[in-house]
């Protein structure tokens, strides 16, 4: 309970009780550690300085306060009198090695977390493979985060200087980075903490940074001890560990102070303990952690022992909860099982709470700036919030024009893939869709063997959903080849045109097959896509654009027919149309279905007002135009755009497509209701005519008359 | 930046500083404070003591900290030496008045800040309406938050005691209750913070109730300065504000210490100040807050000054820019303006971000104990978790028995609702849906004239979304007389039976309409039901289930028969089907469609194998089995129930209702691709026929026979 008579003389009570907690913290404690574990007892350091519950009251009797809070988490640590928190516009420095699809998923769940708590400028380095570096260069890009700075470091380079060192550990050469971040992070850089990917901050980081405060002169390494006996040796038969102190040091959170580790000689001194080491032990079982620990043992007084809050270690034989259960603050979670949220342990629960609500966190809402603190804008920032600005929000098209100006955040390639082998003729099909067609994608799969591209539109929360419904899918888990490139929703009209540029720019081979999902392609389609392209010699023309005839049904179960023979059977009988016959002929007619029926050749079409085809084309075929959001007129634009750039159309005798039926979008569903949505989507169109005069002069002629007679006809 | 060099001297350093902190802190700020303000000079208490950036200085001369971080909101405050943090499992009090629907919504956004925060267990004293109390208790009793505790007091009895206040304030009578809680909440009570709906934490509540240890002796209540200038009056010609300290303060956060209060007899306090007042003031403007004002500007030892981060007050000409931008920490940002979220304000977007950031939160991922503080857990909550962990991941229906398991969040009645009055022959459609269903709300609200009563399954970010979409809609804004109750997503597969409990428990009409979403009634279905009941003597003979036999089309544009007549005339063009004729005939059979072509009166049939009508039936009929989640047999085994119960069905002959078509679910796709997901739902059969055979004894062999059948057959 709270005292509540004097208030004053409570005070000066709780003064006195600070000054002896901050003299214990100055002249007791590190020394009382150093003495009792630097000096070889293995096994004490732990017991004593850290997880012991009682170190603390030690040196001050039995208070309640001390004795209930022996981490010095809750009135101590963070906000303890020794520790000063640097000024709120400082800069503070993260480094992480990170490789791979997966981890590059991992990074993001944990800098969301870093940056809700945070509460100044930071700059991350992050140490990435090539894959990685695609997937994040863009996701930074896109994400627009204020006072937030990412360098890249090519971790390919990294690799000849820790490459000599076996390793055991699933981590692999990445592992061992860490080790050699002393030497290629820039000079300017004094100090860094260093985190793995699989942490989760539930705390201000700059917490973390203050404790560099509490380094001794010697100390260059702040480490939080390890919470498992791996160290202690004899787990089973033959178990024989790297030599650490006691239970040794985790390094999934380190600090690391760069220019004292350079003046020590770091770079000599694990070198010459790994390989020492190296000659009895074969080979690293924790990757760089092993080194750290065998340097430490060697070199006790380069260590300041963190505490253990700050890498809070979720094994299943965890001794984690000696820490835990008497802190009621948690600063990081460290997900250091294999096993990752699957790990076991009676508290998992709540962990995986704390990381699900980073995993699901909506990244837009970090945009978010730190008041007072200069020249934190990323590139473009400045300019798209000046621009939102402007916009005016009692227009009747504000909608439109703001969801043209948003720039959503983008993570290409959010599961891992396989890029395919680069093959002259190959087409990669390209599509975009939200949760509500995901069920379309293992018919797709089965129906198109090749390459795909997608982009998926979803709140963070629906892409774990997604990630989950793939892994989970017998069909979608094995099929490498397809890239799905994850749009995060921001506002009310879908940006479908974006979607399409997104998942057009991440094809890799070269010709795309322009599709939508809610259409399934002949099964043939994919092989004959590619026999068409070779025999047409598309490569020595490259401006064609293959017309894949589109037909629908109106039936949920209905016999894909196998041939076009097949397929005009369906059609006579009244089973299949073509596509949109009643609604929106003019999307299609120019097509020409019926000279299709009899066609053996690929034949040669004009386009016509509303022409809207299917279409493979070279993978850099014009852009859609992203300014075309919601329902209306977006693949009507594009096709547009190639005719003016003189694309020839070319319908294909063998191929098509059916579409499938499916619940109206909201989007189509606000078009039919709404006249001010029809009248900003002819507001649109307008511009997109506009512009195409400025660009093709008197060439754009013909589609504004097309323009004006669709209207006087309507 | 941070010393580096040498540590123990700088902690002597920040040692020495901090004696001098501490010092100011406990001897020479709230004099100076008093000294200045209380004295009356108006506008001295504001400007120096916590609107003006230099006040640590003064006693301190230049120090780089102090300066660039005058509210005490960094170094100094929560983490400040004299502050002392109750024990982690101390409980906090916290009071909230709350009326009507938008305001239920608000405090659910608070408390999710409040949960996310908080480390130590919360009890919170809810005054409430009827309206707020149904809302609250189903929610908080199915959140089942651990260390949570929520006592509701009505606000109809607190009425009398503030209905004699003239009051212009938007908030009413509820407004005023403030004032009257120190004679409500329980003696036991010492202390308890005291918040608006309106607010939303970044901060650890704990901090706040820290501050009542820096109380003096005889302050009684701890307030946040107000951040306009209203109280200093001449806003505009005749503005006459209550009496104030220089700008007065708001209360929005309020530190209540109740049982000083009680002594100091602030019952008779504030009655005479206001009364007093009122005799030239007429009413309140601002109600509670200028009756404190009065009584503080009367008795100004009373109050206790909070940092503005406390009660950040983001109205449109607001001065909080003042505190925050000098503070990188604000802990309570408070949307006092009647235009909330849409308050201009140049760092809006910023606040805006930390609201949504709960108001979208998943709070199932608040259901986190609080490790080593007892008894935490509420009723049921253990027992659950028992029965979860008892669950065994390996064993292939896991996902089907862990969702039958699952307690979701709910919240009824989410957007504003008018009962309907009592009519004895009246009828609620009840049915539910998820996000990509609600496009058919329209169309129903236009098809069904009369009350609904639905369920939504949402997360909490769709939540708003949908609050979004009947916001922007022309047809559902204006229907008070439908209910919507949102049951929060949790797990993977659809739970539609305990949705539609949750809808039906909620209906409030004698009968029910139990109805799908993606079904559109005949426009005359809702008269015709009503009078159908009435001429049949429903109420004489309870155990009636009306059947309105069902028809599906495939076109999502059709034309809906405007009677009997045309549909059949659509029926026979081919137009229309009976439903699921092809897929499914014996879920319909049995309403016999060729007779009821000619049927002029209403006709009985009996219950068949797999009959799965629509029906109307009492109220209190019997609830759907929540063994049934995802696809499959959910309505099947509600109509066996009814047969069980010995219902009569009775066919009409000129009802019906007709089914759109729409994407089929991922639970439909999930069964028809699933062997393992078939087997379970025949296992979830089974069970539920063993069920019936112990509760009917006999009479249940009809059914297990009817499966027994139906099993041989497949």
């Amino acid at each position: 309970m709270l005292p509540r008579g004097r208030p004053r003389a409570m005070g000066a009570a709780v003064l006195l009780l600070l000054l002896l907690v901050v003299g214990f913290f100055l002249f007791g404690r590190d020394p009382e550690c150093k003495r009792r574990s630097w000096a070889g007892e293995e096994g004490t350091l732990c017991d004593r300085c850290l997880l012991t519950p009682r170190v603390f009251s030690d040196g001050l009797g039995t208070t309640a306060t001390l004795d209930e809070d022996p981490y010095g988490s809750r009135n101590l640590s963070a906000s303890s009198p020794q520790l000063l928190l640097p000024p709120k516009c400082e800069m503070l420095h993260v480094a992480i090695v990170c490789a791979g699809y997966n981890s590059s998923r991992e990074i993001i769940t944990l800098t969301k977390s870093l940056l809700f708590y945070r509460k100044n400028p930071l700059h991350l380095h992050l140490i990435t493979d090539a894959i990685a570096r695609n997937i994040l260069e863009t996701l930074f890009r896109t994400w627009m985060v204020p006072a937030l700075v990412v360098s890249f470091y090519d971790a390919e380079e990294l690799k000849p200087l820790v490459s000599w060192i076996p390793n055991k550990h699933y981590s692999g050469l990445y592992g061992l980075m860490k080790l050699v971040l002393p030497s290629i992070l820039p000079p300017s850089l004094a100090q860094v903490i260093v985190l793995d990917t699989d942490v989760t901050f539930s705390s201000d980081i700059v917490e973390l940074w203050a404790l560099f405060g509490r380094f001794s002169d010697k100390q260059v390494v702040g480490l939080v001890e390890n919470q498992s006996d791996w160290y202690l040796g004899n787990l089973w038969k033959n178990h024989r560990p790297w030599p650490a102190l006691g239970r040794g040091f985790n390094t999934g959170v380190i600090l690391l102070w760069l220019d004292r580790l350079q003046q020590t000689g770091w770079e000599q001194m694990w070198k010459v303990t790994a390989k020492r080491e190296l000659l009895t032990l074969m080979a690293t079982s924790l990757a760089d952690q092993d080194i750290f620990n065998a340097v430490i043992k060697e070199h006790p007084h380069l260590v300041h022992p963190l505490p253990c809050v700050w890498n809070v270690q979720l094994s299943d034989h965890t001794l984690a909860e000696r820490c835990y259960l008497e802190a009621a603050d948690l600063k990081v979670i460290h997900w250091n099982s294999p096993k990752k949220l699957r790990v076991k342990n009676k508290h998992a629960e709540f962990f995986r709470n704390l990381h699900l609500t980073f995993l699901g966190y909506d990244g837009k809402l970090l945009r978010r700036e730190l008041f007072g603190c200069p020249n934190q804008f990323p590139p473009g920032a400045e300019q798209l919030q000046q621009a939102l600005a402007q916009l005016d929000e009692e227009e009747p098209c504000f909608e439109f024009r703001q969801q043209q100006l948003t720039v959503h955040r983008v993570h290409i390639t959010f599961l891992p893939h396989q890029p395919p082998p680069p093959r002259p003729h190959d087409v990669t099909l390209v599509a975009q869709l939200s949760m509500d067609r995901l069920q379309m994608l293992e018919a797709l799969c089965r129906h198109w063997p090749g390459p795909m591209s997608l982009a998926l539109y979803l709140t963070d929360e629906e892409a774990q959903q997604f990630l989950h419904f793939v892994e989970t899918s017998p069909v979608l888990s094995v099929r490498k080849d397809v890239a799905y490139h994850v749009v995060y929703q921001d506002g009310p009209l879908y940006p479908v045109n974006q979607l399409r540029n997104v998942a057009l720019a991440q094809a890799l081979t070269p010709y795309v097959f322009l599709s939508d999902i809610d259409f399934l392609p002949a099964y043939s389609l994919y092989d004959y896509l590619r026999a068409s392209i070779e025999q047409l010699e598309l490569d020595s023309r490259r401006k064609t654009a293959l017309v894949v005839p589109a037909f629908e049904t109106l039936h949920y179960r209905f016999s894909f027919p196998n041939s076009k023979a097949e397929l005009l059977t369906l059609l006579d009988a009244g089973s299949l149309h073509t596509f949109r016959y009643h609604e929106w002929p003019q999307g299609h007619s120019s097509t020409d279905y019926s000279r299709w029926r009899e066609a053996q050749a690929p034949y040669r079409v004009q386009w016509s007002a509303d022409y809207e085809p299917y279409v493979v084309v070279p993978r850099d075929c014009p852009r859609y135009d992203p300014r075309f959001v919601g329902f209306g007129w977006n693949k009507v634009a594009h096709i547009i755009e190639l005719d003016a750039q003189e694309y020839e159309f070319l319908v294909l005798p063998e191929a098509f497509s059916i579409h499938l039926p499916h619940t109206p979008s909201l989007d189509i569903s606000r078009f039919r209701s709404s006249p001010t949505y029809r009248n900003c989507l002819q507001a649109l169109k307008e511009e997109f005519h506009q512009d195409l005069s400025r660009r093709y002069g008197s060439a754009a002629l013909k589609y504004l008359t097309a323009l004006q007679q669709a209207r006087s006809r309507a």
